[in-house]
């Protein structure tokens, strides 16, 4: 007998014949013998339905109301949940994040989790109950509601997991796992079985849709086994875990794209000590995750910094670097929102020389102008024009993993 | 400077549009210099939507799991306004039941309050802060979500003005004050300034939608002065407040409906002592509320014994009665949802007789047949066929109100 976290996000959670089809499957975990953790997020399209109706209420919400506000999708579903579950006969109970203990940060919108008192989900399991957790949120100290920000469900279930310690953490989406590269724009890409915690971060940073990056980084920090599965199919999956000798180590794993991604260039900053830091310090403070920067070489004393932002944060990141620039006496800023990093992904390069340089080539082949590039151990990025995207991922698909 | 609870409920809370007219309300009257508390219902429709939801997931949904779903109305409508004022330059904090204290009993779907822990309230309004308050709702001593029943707002606002000694109790809703009868079926009927608690609890309990009768009984004992207004006019409204000298003891202050009645009969019931607790202990364990209990003579040790529910609550009422009928040997019983109760209000009837004899003689006059009869001091209700409903309530308010 295990302690099992399950959670459904996505299309499988569309309508109350899909949240019929997840209580089916929890009961047959619970009747083989395990205690079982529900995760829900909401249904599909209604966050952004509670988005869409704050933003009509006021251009800027004021974030503590936003959060409460955006938090209900979560509530209907682990509600009806609970209610199907006791309908078929049995016990179920929906806790919401103040009941249960999520604690968070006070960072509205994208909230970090700093504790989670289990004490009222583990008094429920040895009632025997199916515990349904609201993903997505949690209250902060002053009981305030606060959300994770996108994906955060998937947070909510490997943080409960590792609070739980439990055995397995199994993420149910509409794909059957993880894939080379995105099946829908690379026919070529297949499912990986396994992927170490690091390929899988760098793959979910890097753009892959199907887990949250904070979610994986919680797997690795905590060793929370993640199985990624399809609520539709008992095939498949694809299981996230330590790396071990068993793995293949591929020199690429995978191959990613964002096209979430807005470049802002501020066009000769004079080069001295503190610049960089005025720069972005206004950023941090809104809470805008800046992703690659470049700076290129002084001459004369200036030089260009160019920096990536999330698509939604340009407006609000332009306007906070503006008035720096004005005051720093930069000549201009410039902004281009269409823009898309290609990625490529693998443990194997640590070992592996001439990857990074095979991947400009690969790109230069196709005529694929490179704009900015950034690596780490196991990853590199370039950003592309936008339109190239697919064209970019197919031709590194080939390079690296069909060819093989 | 005084401290003022004003709540907002019905169409007035229909759209953003409105909503804004509700903010704007709102900071005219914290501009006054007053500390302001908002309580909010739902938007109109919106909870009967989330009630069909989870009735669409199971014919009896579990009924703490219904709770938690059916009080996210209040949380949409408290957020909203909440970004509202705040986007007008006004600091607003929502405050959900757990939030704002709110601690009711168990019984799910038509909890009482128990008691409100008010430090976090008047912690917000000392920093001047617009406390916006989600009606309706509160939890329970395990933190799960209660719902306090149909119309529980007007509840909520009244305990709250209560527990912080506000100086009113304002209730702004679709019409424009208290009426002698509904204006829609009577069209004689006018508006009253001033009304006495213990009228506008008999009427609102007599079917008179204007205020819910706990909210009344709750004014009463903390003597809440409550005004009645209109949301979309200054124009009008009616005081309830405590009996004073300057009140026209009229014999009739009001003539009201209730086409929310069925009627169950247990037919020939063995006439002897415990016989009616084994009736009605099982109602009142499924929180079914009995409106009007009438047991006739008995004859050869028989009895009929008939009284009301509420619609909604027919179909279970009767299960429960038909099984201890059957215990006890009860020939049958027989049930009819067509039938509406009218009744008249006043304080005046203490001290004039024959009321009665003329309400009886009227209804016969128009030749609608009286099926059960009750009486309080201050009220006379009649169970007729509900289609002479309108009929009868224009009689009675022609023979004792209009007339005069």
């Amino acid at each position: 007998m295990g302690l099992i976290v399950q959670k459904f996000g996505g299309t499988s959670v569309a309508d109350l014949g899909k949240i019929e089809n997840i209580a089916r499957r929890v009961i047959k975990t619970k009747n083989e013998g395990n205690k079982v953790v529900v995760v829900m997020s909401a249904m599909a399209g209604e966050t952004d339905r509670l988005i869409e109706l704050a933003h009509r209420a006021a251009d800027e919400p004021d974030e503590r109301e936003y959060d409460a506000l955006v938090s209900i999708g979560e509530q209907v579903t682990v509600t009806l949940l609970s209610i199907v579950l006791n309908k078929m006969g049995y016990r179920a109970k929906s806790l919401l994040g103040f009941q249960a203990g999520i604690l968070t940060d006070q960072s509205y919108k994208k909230a970090r989790i700093l504790h989670i008192d289990t004490g009222n989900i583990k008094k429920e399991l040895r009632k025997r109950t199916i515990v349904v957790i609201a993903g997505f949120q949690g209250v902060d100290k002053e009981n305030s509601i606060t959300t994770l920000g996108r994906g955060g469900s998937d947070t909510s279930a490997v943080a409960l997991a590792a609070a739980l310690k439990a055995d397995v953490c199994e993420i149910y989406t509409d794909v059957d796992g993880v894939y080379t590269a995105d099946p829908s724009i690379c026919s070529k890409a297949r499912r990986l079985n396994k992927i170490s915690y690091d390929e899988m971060l760098e793959m979910a940073r890097a753009g892959a849709k199907v887990l949250q990056p904070r979610s994986v980084e919680l797997a690795k920090k905590y060793e929370v086994p993640v199985y990624v599965r399809s609520s539709f199919t008992d095939n498949g999956g694809t299981l996230v875990t330590k790396e071990d000798k068993d793995m293949e180590k591929e020199v690429v794993c995978g191959v990613t794209y964002d096209r979430d991604q807005a470049k802002i260039t501020v066009v000769r900053v004079p080069d001295r000590p503190g610049i960089a830091a005025r720069l972005f310090t206004p950023l941090a403070q809104h809470n805008i995750v800046v992703d690659m920067i470049i700076q290129n070489a002084s001459v004369d004393g200036f030089t260009d910094l160019t920096f990536t932002v999330s698509r939604k944060d340009m407006k609000k990141a332009s306007e906070l670097v503006k008035k720096v620039a004005k005051e720093i006496s930069a000549k201009k800023i410039e902004i281009d929102d269409g823009v898309a990093k290609v990625s490529i992904i693998g443990v194997g390069m640590i070992s592996h020389s001439g990857v990074a340089a095979r991947m400009f080539s690969t790109l230069a082949r196709e005529g694929i102008n490179i704009m900015m590039i950034s690596t780490s151990e196991i990853k590199i990025s370039c950003v592309v024009q936008a339109k190239y995207t697919e064209l970019a991922v197919s031709a590194l698909h080939d390079a690296f993993i069909t060819d093989k």
